[in-house]
């Protein structure tokens, strides 16, 4: 098949949606947001059915748009998708593509007085809006949620809050164990920070005044910024680093707000919610540049301690580092939308 | 701006172009190929004016559908050379993107019993049915090829083998220099073929049963394969190595084909089309993981031996590796088209 | 000068010490130990005086006889240390070069039920045993101690422990800020223990009964088990990670145990011992392994905050890696040698 | 056994060699040598029983007094090897070590202006001078030479061109297959030497007159200057690039003198000296970072089409880099010794 050929069998709607929860969010990022949404062959025909419904998040510096980005001998997920349901190697399922962009290139999936409420506006706005339009079951029972790092992160950490929303999740190298994801990254971030005194943001002053990523310092400091808005913003929305950018000195109270936010941490407080969920999918690739696959044991050894049934989870480590792992997402979509037709 | 608005100034017109040349190719690739076609803003506007054209090739593994792949924080080279001319930062010129796929992943932009008739195709075909579709100033003088790595190479050898055709050319990290291109290459897939007993084509029939590039060796062994099949295939299309995959000991009259590929080795042969270019523009970075900063300064050399005016050459090496140097590219079309409005 | 000849101005003592605090030590290591002793070239002429003495323990890994080892272009430290006083560059001096080695490469010079009473051994046996044989100046005022890496490490606590020894200090690249230098050294064990289901002490096995260092894991699993052995062992001798082998998850009371060892830490306990010293020498190579670059400035930051004069300190960061910086011992012991002889 | 001790069951005597074919050699390095003897225990004992003998070179920048460098964990060769005649786990042998260290570093173990007569010194000098003060059996039947890296260069070369003198010969990660060992040092030293006006003196200057290897480009410009001096210097003794520093571009009469000392391409003009020999052990580590791995094949396969009987080689390829691959040393010393006591 060629590389630049497409044709889906189902249908891949492209809307705009307009959140009323982003509008004049602190970093005036746009409040119309693009929505996908893609229903499977069988939904034009069967008018009275309704299908479960599985919502995609993306990773850190992901936009909606990136999604129809091809790459050579690979097709886009929302291809690959697609063939799933057409050759019935899943149930039938809606899938809806969520844009969280940012200006600092993403917002965790949570509310944040450095970014906005992207949380709220994925499970308050996005979520009616969809089952509004299309014959979802609109129930916690038939809508998962799915994503790929900081996607993964978001896909772990959504049904924790609202279960009453999602009732299954995949997370494929999402962020967890906070110290092995973030520490290092905290090492790089002070040296790269010693010419610019210490001061994130004079860094990303520099960033926007120029080409992008043509410093060696941008990917650190770029997400790390971005999660310190998120993380642990001052309630005026400045990002205030959970270290001391000079020494590298971890300011406890902040650096316990990022951990709050830790996966692995966050399933004790809520136990219940994991319990309840009817499938809960863990991979990650065992050269993970984040130690994302020790995340994932110990997400998983986490739901064992909160008594989660084994049975729900699906766990695997896979060879591969943490790129190019999309190849993997039609395999958490499959199951996912297996056990959520259920 | 948003990372997922778009709108251009200029047109872009999709097109797919039927071309008799790589019909039956050995390949099997198809023959009908897109072909894009950007007018400049003023072109609607003003019927009696013709325009240069510059023809933009890609690098291996590239295809047309590429060019719309969308990045954070950057634009597509589509919309940053729409801005050009939408800001008259650079004179109006038509510019024309050519698709040379094949199953191997590039075509090296020559004619070979291996892959097909790419250098023909593009010479007699295309470049013939823009100047019949728009309003080219069809003449080698306003006539221009630009590409990045194997599609830098091309821009260098196209001009080469056809100076009454094209004028002028821009290589961004364009292969040359074979020795510290490839032979590192060569020592990388004599280890991988170790698993594969020696044969690429048993590796090629593993590659294509499976996910791509999930294996350490994919990216060396795709390469190394089709770039045999484009510089050292048999009469009957059998791609031949260069070396012998056992001992990695060159096989001197294939390895010799390949040098004669060479653009530095090239430049005396076809000393006379090199000094009749109007404009000539060679970059690299200086971290190029294949050591194309060198490659360009011999290729300058080159041409200083043979004689080209200094004055035609714009040389310039810059911070960074081969990847992710997209940037660079509004800055040869600008300055190409600007050398061959005149 | 050729590499391989070698002759002191200087006199240097091959001794052995027999401690009785080692006798009988948990790895059964030798209680026996290596003992060098350096006398500059004034020392035999001038019966009557006393001179500074200067202690020098190794990083890790490292034994009394590795100062003899050779390498192409570069000097002994041993050779290098004498010059500066034969050239007198520096006061005149007392070296004493120390062994802690154990049966896992290195004692951390702390006591420890894992390990053995390597602190006590330096401060009550060996120090006395020197003072008792040579002419120094048997006063904390006169004493220091250097040391690279985990032997920067023990040049920064010893004097913390035992101000009443030591009055000058000189850490190169010591181990410091144990977030930043041990996290991502879990986060890589946990990894290399899937091998070895999650056990250290069945690579430990593994290790002895075979050629040394010829896994990968060799090296990040040595250390780490030798410094588990130093700082979370048990009362009889088990060492005990600090973290769950399994999932990464830190094991808290462990893990403080090591946090209660970093010299970041460590400084506001000892303010008092920090203040008192006449000297202290902290640098590091800006791309250090373990990030001790940043190690070195957050002691020197907790320094300052425990208010010990700016004058006391050298602070200095230089280009370079973790490994081959023994250039830098001679600058540190020329300086310590000056202060501690005024 | 601890880490520090050491005694030999045989003996090792530490002469001087002087040597009239080094005396002012171009470098003036001097012509006075270190050479070690070593005979095994049972050589005091019999005195009517003469020995086979096995001369060892040494790596670049090795020279004789780094034998004696001790490793944790690792015990040297001189101790490995006593080792083996200790327990009779290899018929006795004499083992020489041989000094061939020059100001760059090295000398190939070959004759050149640029550096002096190594070839010369090893072959007319110190094997006579070995056989003249210890009972060997001074026939090349019973005579070999092993070595590592630049070491396991002079071990193939050695005996091509001196059949007469050895018959039997180890190499370690030799150095072999040109184009693969050097082409990519010649990238690297390109781009270092941009910071030198392309003048590799220049850099020589400076590295005499600083630290040494405190510059990331030490290493390759080193290795590139020594192996010049000793493979393309005029006759005045001034080292010639094989390439151009500005442009990469080989220079072909001068590279082609390096490819004339490319053991894979040798060994058909040294055919009858190969067949003669009476023991040849290759070897190699798979990630050595020249290649060597691939050399070792190439030069097996050199062998096999010069009709070299299977029987008289040894080859293997191990899982290592280039370094530290000394405990292989004792392997190939007991086979040599075993095939030349015969």
């Amino acid at each position: 098949m060629l590389p630049w050929s497409t044709e889906l069998a189902g249908r891949l709607d492209e809307h705009v949606i307009a959140s009323e929860l982003l509008r004049g969010n602190p970093l005036d990022d746009p409040h119309e947001r693009p929505l996908w949404v893609y229903v499977p062959p069988e939904y034009e025909g069967e008018a009275g059915r309704d299908y479960p419904s599985i919502y995609v998040i993306q990773g850190y510096t992901g936009f909606v748009e990136m999604w129809r980005n091809r790459s050579p001998y690979r097709q886009p997920f929302t291809e690959t998708a697609d063939r799933l349901f057409a050759r019935q190697e899943a149930p039938p399922a809606i899938v809806v593509y969520v844009d969280a962009w940012t200006a600092y290139g993403g917002s965790q999936f949570v509310d944040s007085p450095g970014t906005g409420r992207y949380h709220s506006y994925l499970c308050e706005e996005v979520v009616p809006w969809v089952d509004a339009r299309y014959r979802t079951i609109a129930d916690r029972d038939h809508r998962g949620i799915m994503g790929k790092s900081s996607g993964g992160f978001g896909a772990m950490i959504t049904p924790m809050l609202r279960p009453d929303l999602f009732g299954g999740l995949a997370t494929h190298a999402g962020d967890a164990l906070y110290e092995f994801v973030y520490i290092p990254e905290f090492a790089r971030a002070v040296r790269f920070l010693r010419d610019y005194d210490g001061d994130i943001l004079r860094w990303w002053e520099d960033f926007r005044s120029r080409v992008s990523f043509t410093k060696e310092e941008d990917h650190v400091l770029l997400m790390l910024l971005g999660v310190t808005a998120c993380f642990s913003a001052r309630e005026d929305g400045t990002p205030e680093l959970p270290f001391d950018p000079r020494t590298g000195v971890l300011r406890g109270e902040l650096w316990q707000r990022w951990l709050d936010w830790d996966p692995v941490r966050m399933v004790p407080k809520h136990a219940d919610a994991m319990r309840s969920q009817r499938a809960i999918w863990i991979d990650a690739g065992t050269k993970d540049e984040w130690f994302l696959d020790i995340g994932a044991q110990a997400f998983r050894q986490a739901l064992a301690e909160a008594e989660v049934d084994d049975d729900l989870v699906h766990f695997e480590l896979f060879d591969a580092k943490h790129g190019a792992i999309d190849y993997r997402y039609p395999l958490s979509l499959a199951w996912l939308a297996d056990r959520l037709a259920a």
